[in-house]
């Protein structure tokens, strides 16, 4: 147990998912059970509020408003696209130290993880006593050492929801359908949408992830199979896809604007898939081709969230909670899976997530590059949950009277 | 009562909805009761499947099946964007003849309520007692004489909650939001994002409808007053907008591909999104601006349906079998809104409805043109039924000790 009498310091950072919330709230709950904390308080706008001290004492927060914000999707603190340098994070650690704060925890993804390693060295060099820990949260799934990220699970349920809705409206008027997911580096997210197949002829028929580099001649080649095969062809196509040369696709027709991180904007824009409609109308005689992009809907929808992500999402919220305040100690929040499929969590050094990314291991992706293997379905099922109904009419045939066949 | 004995037969046209399995499956479970009703037929993929008598015998289904079919989105006797002229509704009439069928429920839109009528009038000339009953869907709300169609209010929780949670997402990392909704003619579903609201700040800021006509110059001056007044600005935008001329911004931009009907396509491109992006970014300081366009998946989401809509869907199918079999009439089912809020069903000729589009009425829209009324609000709120939970987090501020004011 720390015996250090503080306040406790909680952020959000980078882009928000539909359970954030809950870790934060789970962290601010259980944090205000410990008598050597002192207050809790919320930075708004991650970083950049803390280094502008915009601070709400959380402490005062009803339980019922707690509890509401943690089924609402989004940053409820707020975020940042600030991806703090050294000095910056000296700046953060002064604030700190100005309010007494001891414990600071921070949900975001790997540059989240890469700015509480830094503070954490900060404090070490000031000796100031301060635990930091990371909580991770990632629509994209792309954090090392965990079995998945909280937030990646309603994520992959909403595309796998859309997919299957998109799947159903395309059989009922047939054509090719190409739907652009977000995904800079892994593919996990677009991986998801394998899950809307139910009926063996059901979409997505192809999935194209950033792991593997697409060319505009296999493309077309594996549309033009897909459509003979099925009268029809979904496609899973991730915003991050790369040419043969691993250039981004996307990033070289949206005019590369860049984020504060260096990384060419890819999402906002519905370029990638009109420019891959595009592909398929010249390159087949299909007519019916429609591309449109998730968008900013598929981290935000209000209302489609997986059960099981945001039991996890609260729980390392609060497991960040107990290792920083009982246990006294410095790291990321992970998450191991056990037996099919239980969970336990366990803390990892800030170095072993920190600015590193994840992306799709080889056994997930099919060989042709444009399908995902059993193996991964077996690995995504349990995180989004259970799907709704979606079922066929089962009826008998009737015999033709005027159209006979000879 | 109707004593003609025969076959029913029922088919769905046009885009899908995600409740027209509710009223095909009222319609069928419904005539399955008749004595006078010797079968239940589907025909698969709408008009064009009647002239190739694609039919199934929904007789036998389970209802167990019928059921969970009915919870299904889309449509699952599959559809047509065949416009049937005078030839192709007498090719229809005579396949009903040589099947026997007396019954003929079609589930469409203002072109499948045409096709109705124009079907009744070929078997009236021939002396073939068949009664052709209209049953009401679509998305876009823009059938006559009825207060509202089923199949609008789930499209519109879809845009709600999508806004709701864009909304949270803009406010946790302010910028400009655009998105693109469904609807060529008719504001209805782009004017529901206005139920997003909660808090007086909420987004959409601004809505724009086909009915009234935008200009450059005065989008990008509406974009800057409300970050002026937001700090960030989220926009709803129909497809179907127009410029002072009349002409759709849209078609301009998009390679004008025409459907059957002659229309223009709209749907299945980001390029109206993208357009609006660019004025913003050109005629603004503003740099953080995204698009999105909502696409396919806010007509076929698996997972998000209104409970009234489910309802009203379920009833109109009903109703139509209890008209035609029972009643021995044609028509189209319509809804007359009662208090605040009931629903009376009613009968109404074919040719009130037939190929005829509702638009709004002024009094739904504001009187700047960029967004609408409580009337409206009034009007949509019953229709799309409860919201999810979204809560802010409601805290005190803390006091600055570095940044102190001087």
């Amino acid at each position: 147990m720390s015996t250090i009498k503080g306040k406790v310091l909680v952020a959000q950072g980078g882009g928000p998912t539909a359970v954030i919330n809950q870790s934060v709230v789970g962290a601010v709950l259980e944090a205000r059970k410990y008598p050597q904390v002192t207050a809790v308080y919320g930075a708004l706008r991650g970083v950049s509020g803390i280094l502008n001290e915009d601070f709400v004492d959380l402490t005062e927060c009803t339980t019922h408003n707690l509890e509401h914000v943690a089924l609402t999707p989004s940053s409820g603190l707020l975020s940042t696209r600030d991806k703090p340098d050294r000095a910056y994070c000296h700046k953060i650690f002064e604030v700190c130290k100005a309010h007494g704060i001891r414990y600071f925890l921070y949900c975001g993804g790997n540059d989240s993880s890469d700015t509480c390693r830094i503070v954490n060295e900060e404090a070490d060099k000031a000796g100031y006593e301060m635990r930091v820990i990371h909580v991770p949260k990632t629509i994209d799934n792309d954090l090392e050492v965990t079995d998945h990220c909280p937030g990646f699970g309603s994520a992959a349920k909403f595309v796998a929801q859309a997919f299957a809705g998109v799947n159903l409206d395309n059989r009922a008027l047939a054509g090719v359908y190409i739907g652009v997911i977000m995904g800079r580096h892994a593919g996990f997210l677009t991986a998801a949408a394998s899950l809307a197949q139910k009926y063996p002829d059901d979409g997505p028929h192809l999935i194209y992830m950033p792991e593997r580099p697409i060319t505009k001649k296999q493309f077309v080649s594996d549309v033009k199979k897909a459509f003979a095969k099925y009268g029809r062809c979904i496609i899973a196509v991730s915003e991050g896809i790369v040419d043969s040369k691993g250039k981004s696709i996307a990033a070289q027709f949206t005019g590369g604007e860049k984020d504060a991180h260096g990384n060419v904007q890819l999402s906002g824009s519905g370029a990638l898939g009109d420019l891959l409609a595009t592909w398929v109308k010249e390159g087949t005689d299909i007519s019916r081709v429609r591309a449109d992009t998730l968008g900013y809907i598929q981290r935000s929808f209000l209302g489609c969230v997986s059960e099981s992500d945001q039991q996890e999402a609260r729980e390392v919220g609060e497991k960040a909670a107990q290792y920083a305040i009982w246990h006294n100690q410095d790291g990321s929040v992970a998450m191991k899976r056990v037996g099919d499929y239980a969970i336990e969590y366990f803390l990892t050094p800030l170095e072993s997530v920190a600015a590193k990314t994840k992306t799709m291991p080889d056994k997930f992706i099919n060989k042709a590059g444009n399908g995902v293997t059993d193996a991964f379905r077996n690995y995504c099922r349990p995180l989004i949950g259970e799907m709704p109904i979606a079922e066929r009419i089962s009826a008998p045939s009737v015999k033709k009277i005027l159209n006979k066949k000879k």
